[in-house]
Formats: structure tokens, C-alpha cells, sequence
């Protein structure tokens, strides 16, 4: 049987904490799906398909992981690709507050797990919004994003 | 390549929630070592083999479970059994409080990792230390626990 | 003396969560209002003449309970409508970060005191945010929500 | 119908926060019971009989609260003198988690309502044992306990 | 050497919280600056030029305090201005798990500090937001934020 | 006028995380005092005079910071000395609810501030606690204690 899981995120841009958690689950996991979530109504800093290719890009060496764009529900997702696994990187005890409920109502819904991998100590103060304000002002990210990333903001 | 995981606790008793937590990880592992904390300096309602009972009996229809008596550090278990992640249940944001420092700190010793697994929200609410206070008081656990423990108490 | 409260939010659309905690509130005091707030600025899943029917629909079985729409200060509908208690149902920790300065505001405005109930474990995952992502993706939410809005959405 | 409500707690001693949340209580309900945990196997600051005379002394302004002495279940409790309602006051979130499970837990058993009423800021640092500890060293605790408290510890 | 420190935020308006702060903090360092963020994209209740008008006089006896308008990173304006310091009113567990990230990236990028100070009791359940919206629907703020806040809302 | 403040705790034994701590309280203050708990009733990994001298051998590089043994109440240790702030290093939203009502009560007392530095990312799992636990098991802490407490523990 072949293990499937899916690291679902918007990835605006990936940061290295991302990276870590991916690496983390491509180990833990035969296949790793890195669904980027695709809002038309939110304007990004990156587009979809700007954050799939960075995605993909940061996660070359790994080769059980794959990047896709998505939209609907996740559950949908799992359903279609054959998932039985959630993965969530957290952060702090405010992360898991709100993976509860919706770790509750997927696996409600169709019996889809999810797991929650606590962060690396070294990447839990890095998110994209504050990589997104630190560059957007025209600080140095390069210590908290994945060299593609770098050289796209650059 | 055997994926082989470890339940840690007290489970002074199993309850029906620890139950819950042992068979969704018992899905994703190969190997399921349920391992039963033994601390000479504390007096618990039920001694360390009957826990280790109560733990095979309730999971006697989970084959690739074990159920293991235990003392000393978790890494030191995990390396000698070959044990590549450690599963928690969590029940709320105080839970994930906990846990984080351990499981950073076992990740950091010696690269096992930890998957937290949110509790079912029927069982959210269940607890060893609950399930003991009632039945210390005569009242009724049967609906909270495994079939075995009920009769042990009776 | 007349014991009246008020369920307050904004029910877009009220779930099998809210319907818990609104009877037993009304088992609790004598008459129980249900305010569906009315925010101009901020266009939700249902209008609020629709939220409001849609409560009232749902709440037919609870003779005291009133369903009304509702604009400005909650401490002023208290006032006119001599209500003395607001009841809110809480789910999490973060939920009582949130109702924690409103009440100790409310009370400190003009007395009113504010009582939380914590959420059926059963419903502790379910909030209209979630049903109105997962209908509007075509996922089922009959288990979530009371009939009458399971037809509406329909 | 008479409304009956507890505030059940280990009362060593009664402070000015607990006394603010047992007036409201009281204001909510017809009769106010203050159960006093009585548990034999933990030596306190004062004994069961002194906590609940100290409790009686300090509420004697309010007629319809009566403080009693208890060890057992809570819930067996409210079955025998047929109180509906179970008070907690809560001051931060790490309270609410405590109390979640055990008011789920308690309803569960026999439908018994738990309701927290947030703590009024002024006092939302004061608890017993800050108020053992400052009095065991010297400090003056005036400011923090009825006055009967106050008498006791001179 | 002369100690220098930050107090930012939005101040809109200032509150008697905020005040409280700023001046517990100007006890503590030779110089403070009181650091108004201008968000161009947001429209707020004052503009920014109102805002730090207000925050200046609210502080006309504080000597040592200094109130600007600030865009950009807060980092950027503490090595413009030989800031050392950053310091943050803290009122709940929420609150602090906002400022970590911050303070840790803010820390990192640059090597400033970010020191949090515990909120009055009496202040706790004070915020912005909740001042507008109560003077929004005409509710009496009076109590809440300085006199010439007062003042300009009348 | 000199600027002291204070670093409480149990120290048993110091960590690289409480060094951090202390490290830049003292970059902060003029003179620091680290105070170590002497509580005659808990038996300790470390005597309280180890615990004092491997604090003090562990801080011989920053000139202004003493350590001692301290029983009683910190603000009775603060007008003794003229302290006029209270350093806490804070971890998680936990820590803070634990240090919260502390540094309200001891404002409130005599006016004496507390100020909480959150740590470092690269400590933030790293606990006494932990430590002991680690070393009594064998468990090699060589990365998280100070030099002088791993040649004491060797």
C-alpha cells in the first residue's frame, strides 16, 4: 500500500520552516502531495502558479514530493488522489486551536487523518505574512526563505 | 522498510480515548509499541503489569500493537526498538504545551520525531486522572473506558 | 421577577452548535432572545431577515425562545429589553481570549452579566464559517446544521 | 420552580475574587450553595470547618447563599440537593482548559449545567494561594480577602 | 548612555490602557518614543496625524516621551534612532503568542530587544477597537482613554 | 540613579536558556541579581548553595550580575535591595499565564514592575525540568547547560 499525504498551505511565499515540515513528512510518508491553495478573491504576493513553481523549485531534492495548485475542499482532494493524511506544521499552542476543528470536521467528513508536526524551535518565528512585511519593506529574508524564493524577491 | 511507531503514557487506565489514539496510529504504522511508563516513586491506582494488561487487552484486536512496560528515556526505547516517531494524542492548547518541549527536545537528541494526533471530540473530554477520580467515588466510568478496565473495577 | 438573556452573534447560518447552547439557555431563564447582529458593511452566506427566520424556524420547539435582528450596542438591547444575563457558548481557550474583554466591558458598562457555557463536546469542531466553506464547495453539512437550513441551502 | 446553583471549590482561604463571584451567582440564582472541598489526604492553610466557616462569615449579607463542607462527587452532590447549575468563575484561558473537560464530563454524567462567569479585572490575580503565600511570609493581604480572612490570619 | 526605547502600535485612538503602559515605560528608560504605524491601505477611525496629536497630548506631562508617525519596519526606525528597546503592553496569552514571532524576528534581524509588560488589571479589557465601536453607537467611552480623546469624540 | 533588577527562579540547574535570559537583563540594567529559591520543603537536584555557585560560575563573564539564595517574598527582596524591576524569560502563552497574576500582585504590592523577555527560539524548548530528567536517565545535556553544571553533573 502506498502512503499518501498532503501538506495543504498557501505558501505565499514557502519559507524555510515550510521546507522543514515538507522534508520532515516526505520522510514519514511513500508520496507527499504540497497542495498551494488558490483563492481568486485574495491577492497574493506571489500568484498560484508563481508559488507552485517555488515550491517546486525549494523542493527539488526531494523526489516523493509533488507541488499542485488547489481549490475546493481539501477532503475532495484526499478523495481524488488517494491521501489518507493531513499534515500541519505548528507553531505554538494558537496554531493548533485552529487545526482543531478543521482536523475534526475532515476527519468527520470522510475519515481523512490529520497530524501535526510540531516546529523546528529554529523556524517557529517564521511565517510568510512576516517574510511578506520584512521584504515588502525591503529587509533581508535570504536566512528565512529557500533560495528560489531569494532569488525571486531579489 | 518496517515503520514502526511508540504510544508513551501511564495509562493509569487505558481509556477509551487513549483506545481511539492507539488504533487511528495503529493505521498508519506498521509497528505499534503502546509503551507504559513505570515510575517506582509514585503510587498509581493500577501497578504498572496490570496496566500493561489492560493496554493488551483492549487492543487485542489491533495485531500490530504491543503493549510494553517501559522506564527510562523515550529516545533511549526508540533507538533500541528501532522506533522512527513518537505518537501523542492531543486534546487542547494546554496539551500542545506540553508537548511541544518534549518533542522538540527527543527530535533534538536524537532525530526521532513526534506527530501530535487531535483527540476525537467524543472523547476530548476523558481522562485517566477523571475516569479514576469517579470510579474512586462509586460512579459509573463504563462509558469511558475499555470493556477490560470496567470489569477490573468492578 | 422574569429572568430574560440573550444569545447574541451572528448566525450565518446557526448550526446544531448554536442550537445546543440556545436550549440550554433556555432552560436556564425564563425568556431567551436570540440577537442576530446586522453588520451593513460585511455581506454574509444569508441575509439577516434570513438568519432571523432561519433561528426562529429551527427554535419552534422552544416556546421562550424569541428570535429578533439586532443593530448597535448589545448593552443597550440589554437595557430595553431588561435583559439581566448574555450567554455565549465557548469551544476553546481562544474562544474565552475573545469573550473575556467584551464581558468584563458589558459588565462594567451598565451590570450585565455574561455566562459562558462550554460547547457539547460533539459540536465543539462545528462553526458557520466552516459549514458556509464546506456547502459552498457542494460538501454535505446535514450533520452541522438544524433542517431548516440544510432545505435552505438546498 | 426553585434555581439552585453551586460554587464548589477548596476555599483556603475565601478571597475578595471568589467572594465577587459567589455575590453574582447568587444574584443569578434563587439559592447559592458554596461546597467546600473537603480532602483528607492534603493538609491546607485552614481547615475544612475554618474555610467554611470563614465563607459563612463573609457572605452574611447574602441570605440565599449557604456554605456547606463536601468530599465526593460534585455531581452526586447536585443530585441530592437538586441543583441544576454548577459556577465556576474563570480568569484566563488556562482556567477555561481546566474547566472544559470536567464541566463536559459532568454534564455528561447527569445532565448537570456548568456555566463560567468571567472574573472582574480587579481581581483577576488574586487567588488563594498567592494569598497563602504572602500571608505566610508577612505580607499583607488586606486588600485581597473579606475581612473575616483578615481577622483569622492576625 | 542615554537608554532609548519603542513603544508602537496603531493608538487609534490611545487608550487609558495604552497611556498606563507608556508610562510605566518612560520610568524605565531615559527617552521614549511612542512609534504611530501609518497604514495607507487602512482606514482608521483618525488619521495618523490625529492620532499622534492625541497620543502627544495625552502625554504632555511624561517629559522623556516623543509621539511620531511611523511607516516601514520598526527595526529600520531602532537603528534610525538608537533604539535598543521595543516594548509591548501584554494583556492575554493571545497577546503574547502575537508578539513572539515578532519579538524573536525583530530580535534576530537585528539585535533588538522586545521587552512585554504585564497590563493593569484595570485596563485588561481595554482596546481600540472596543473604544470605537462603543463611541460608534454612542456609547459613553469616558473611562476608558485619555481626556483628549474624550474631547475630540464629543 | 542605579537601575537593578532581579531574575528569580529555582535554577536547579541553570540552563543556556536561562543564561541567555540573564545575559541580556544584564545588558539592560545596570546591575542584576540573580535570586535563587530556597524553598526548605522540596529536595532539589542541586542544593541551593551548588545552585547559587554554579549560577555565579556560569555568569563570571558579565561583571554586573551577583547571584544569591533567597527565601521569603521577592518584594520584600526588592525594597531590601533596591530593585525596581522584576525579569522574567517566557517561553509560551503557558509561561505567561503563570507569570501574569504574579507581576500583577507584585506591582500592586509595591509598585515593583516585572518585565517578560521572551527567549530565544533556540532555548525555548530547553527546561530544568527537562534537563534532570535527561541526566538522571544518562542522557547526555551537554548542549543545553553551561559548562560548569556539565562538569558537575559528569
Amino acid at each position: 500500500m502506498v502512503r499518501r499525504a498532503v501538506c495543504p498551505g498557501s505558501y505565499d511565499p514557502i519559507t524555510l520552516g515550510h521546507l522543514d515540515v515538507i522534508g520532515r513528512a516526505a520522510g514519514m510518508f511513500d508520496e507527499l502531495i504540497v497542495a498551494i491553495g488558490h483563492n481568486p478573491a485574495k491577492k497574493g504576493r506571489f500568484t498560484v502558479e508563481e508559488r507552485v513553481e517555488l515550491v517546486a523549485e525549494s523542493c527539488r531534492d526531494l523526489p516523493n514530493v509533488e507541488a499542485i495548485q488547489f481549490t475546493g475542499l481539501l477532503v475532495d482532494l484526499c478523495r481524488q488522489r488517494g491521501i489518507g493524511t493531513i499534515v500541519k506544521g505548528v507553531r505554538t499552542g494558537a496554531d493548533l486551536t485552529y487545526e482543531f476543528p478543521m482536523a475534526q470536521m475532515n476527519r468527520r467528513l470522510t475519515g481523512v487523518e490529520t497530524v501535526l508536526l510540531p516546529s523546528a524551535p529554529e523556524w517557529s518565528f517564521v511565517s510568510s505574512s512576516l517574510v511578506r512585511e520584512i521584504s515588502g519593506y525591503g529587509g533581508d529574508v535570504t536566512a528565512f526563505v529557500p533560495r528560489p524564493v531569494v532569488d525571486r524577491l531579489a
